[in-house]
């Protein structure tokens, strides 16, 4: 695996892309008589120049990628992209540090909405759309990595979502590109229906398009400090709890429904389970508050199936500070918070896929203690399970569950308090963003944290945008051996 | 398995010993003038005649058990034994309901050591005798069940501790009888000589026998408010370091060190996580403490292991307010509450053959990855690992999540705020006692708890000392089915 041309190439292409990006908050900047729009063109020419270099010594023939390769190309394109998403952050008038500035990209990228913005709604337009657009970026980069990539190198149970039988990683290039296009094509038209969405519900233009792309991504970011909150719109409300949900399905069913399969969709048992859970989750949410802060049942039943929504999605967007509604509230929402939407689209966690499997295998065994010589098969969407996806889904809780006592405890000895640390380490590693209590919940912000704890938050948020195995497979030794 | 006359017969002879031991407490009342001997006296006629009865009308040639029937037996002897102790509590002067006396029974027999007395200092000596008297009961009987009951029956895992290779349940009786024998000479044997060394350290005799029965059973109850830390000894303090570590060791392994085989002990597998995770959590603390609150190291060391050994071997004693150590210290002490010790001793919790298993589990995975036609066989003690092992041990972590979310949540329903109901939940769970936070924290009691929280807590006691799923297998259909 000496050979890493194949891998220097393709991080050309996506930085030269990111270049192309930046370009476009430019643009508006430039339009909107803001000085910003130059910061901008700074960046985009540093991130060309090394993307050209890039693209210009390694192209030729290039050898295909190992399995190896693949895994090293996952978290290096991912890195690679979030130092340079974070320049134009860093070189504009708002005064952040290099590592607020990566802080604030690898949130956008991992679509996770954490922020260590204060001010949002006098920030220029320019750096708005491109937290915005980090996002976007990162949800469609998620959905291709889950689709293509993730279920070959039989990352945490995502081999169940291999589409062919195919054991090699030399197809790999050409499939991505392939279904990338027809997901990509799909992902546009879904954001572009919720910006229409959320502008005949009364957003401006610009609000309706930034928060379009957050919300496509499951991401979070808002242009305003009070996010949706600041719109007071329970028809914006409506729609952004209907473009959550719908970018937690998985995307792959959208394609086939596409093609006049329907019932592909109700049929996943993924998307039944979830809308069970949501469906559930919402109504206690609405009879707990109704019963302890009384107030009018269709403002709260909206105000339950908002925020039950953002968290379980992992979009991280909130209408009011859920961390005042009550113990209840607070605990349900940290257990919402490590689930996640439906594997192959922009949300994070757990994973419905693998809540599934996990209670599936637990039963198996209840039964199988009263009838020790039985023999009970899993089935998962009605085929029989095979034992490596149960192992591998296995080892991927286990290693989610240490990572967040490790990345806590460790937030702890920074200096945060029990609730901020447990809190953020989940929020983290779920990608969902705001966390609990004071400082980060709905209403606070990331940016008083040490430095120290917000570097940890960034290795949190890309393991758990990469589920884990594919950044943690890299620290085993057998990884670096011939 | 309509003929449940062994069943009751076992129970009659199960309270039959209840009653007998409460004639102890009876008898030390009346030598010290207190008035509550009565009220011993008439708890134990009272369960002497249901005793009586059951055996009287259950007696003859008695059927084997089956697997069914032994889990019958497993929850309703526990629940059985918890009504009976409970009655000289809900008769006394301390002015209990009969909700307080059944929780208090309860965190007694399941060796879980949270209490809802307030004034331990002045009750009289009768009762403190009988609380002491409970945790040991409960240790024994859950060292003899480890062994013989819960492998036979493949409960979460502990198959791997089956003796020899039978299958069948109609080996049971004897098979108990024999183990029971050899084990309880064991357990009064190091129990006596924790109650010499805690007297020779500068406790009264009382006190002594008390808390010597309370640290073999990894129970925690104390005669004192604040509990070992109102002896102000640091003699007292290390020896309960040592007979707490010593009771969360596989008592298995003492019999057969007491053959001469004194490696079979640190050739455990066990005994060595065990042993490297305590003095790790030990260091930390120790160092922590020092950095944050600068004190005679000595005395923080002793504070860190002592605290430490109590919590992660499910004691719960406590010679300070460890919630008031700060963030880092808390979650530490949330994630230990987990674990507990090894199987085969009184302490209780996720235990370490568990967790190592997991983790062997994961790393697998995580090597699998890079080598997907690499076959690779987990070991545990040398030995490969089954494939229903480890899946049984997968359904018990997930079980126990499960519980600790769902019991956490249902107490914030009852108006505990979300520490408290999170701590409370977890230290039910895993048998520890006391949780964090002003309420239950080791400064506090679990007597102002609403009592729909505190039977929910007891249920929370049971299905953790009896491994969840020997209690939760009777919920299943198919249990129930001929």
């Amino acid at each position: 695996m000496s050979d890493h041309r194949t891998i220097f190439f393709l991080i050309g292409n996506l930085l030269a892309a990111l270049a192309l990006g930046m370009l476009v908050p430019a643009m508006v900047d430039y339009i909107s008589g803001e000085n910003d729009w130059l910061v901008f063109i700074a960046s985009a020419l540093v991130t060309g120049f090394i993307a050209g270099a890039l693209i210009l010594t390694n192209r030729g023939s290039l050898p295909p990628l190992s399995v190896k390769q693949a895994f090293l190309l996952t978290s290096s394109s991912w890195l690679a992209l979030t130092g340079f998403a974070a320049l134009p952050l860093a070189f504009s008038d708002l005064g952040l540090s290099y590592t607020d500035a990566f802080f604030e990209a690898m949130s956008g990228l991992t679509t996770t909405g954490a922020t260590i913005i204060v001010g949002l709604d006098d920030a220029p337009a320019g750096i708005l759309l491109w937290r915005a657009m980090l996002q976007w970026f990162g949800g469609i980069g998620i959905i291709v990595m889950a689709i293509s990539v993730l279920p070959m190198l039989n990352v945490g149970g995502m081999q169940l979502f291999r589409l062919e039988s195919s054991d090699t990683s030399e197809k790999i290039l050409p499939r991505t590109a392939q279904i990338a296009g027809s997901i990509t094509k799909l992902y546009f038209a879904i954001s572009v229906a919720c910006m229409l969405a959320y502008w005949v519900a009364g957003m401006g233009l610009f609000d309706a398009m930034a928060h379009a792309m957050t919300t496509i991504a499951t991401g979070g970011f808002s242009t305003h400090d009070a996010s949706i909150g600041a719109f007071q719109n329970s028809g914006v409300e409506v729609v952004g709890t209907f473009f959550m949900i719908a970018a937690s399905l998985p995307f792959v069913a959208y394609l086939q429904a596409a093609n006049g399969k329907f019932s592909v969709i109700w049929g996943d048992a993924q998307v039944r389970m979830f809308a069970t859970l949501l469906a559930l989750a919402t109504v206690s949410m609405w009879l707990y508050q109704m019963s302890y802060h009384p107030t009018d049942g269709g403002t709260a039943f909206l105000q339950a199936a908002f925020n039950t929504t953002s968290i379980l999605t992992g979009t991280g967007y909130a209408t009011t500070d859920y961390g005042l509604w009550g113990p209840f509230a607070i605990s349900v929402f940290f257990i919402l918070t490590f689930i996640g939407g439906c594997a192959g689209s922009t949300s994070c966690g757990l994973k419905i896929f693998r809540l599934q499997v996990l209670i599936k295998t637990g039963w198996r065994y209840v039964r199988q203690m009263t009838l020790p010589h039985g023999i009970f098969v899993i089935r998962y969407n009605g085929r029989p399970l095979a034992n490596d996806v149960a192992n591998s889904i296995v080892a991927f809780v286990l290693i989610f569950i240490l990572s967040f006592a490790l990345i806590g405890t460790s937030l702890t000895l920074m200096g945060l308090d029990t609730l901020t640390a447990l809190s953020a380490s989940a929020a983290a590693l779920a990608n969902v963003g705001p966390g609990l209590g004071p400082i980060i919940g709905p209403s606070g912000t990331y940016a008083s944290l040490p430095d120290g704890a917000k570097w940890i938050l960034c290795f949190g948020m890309l393991l758990g945008r990469l589920e884990f195995l594919a950044v943690l497979v890299m620290f085993s030794p057998s990884f670096w051996r011939r």
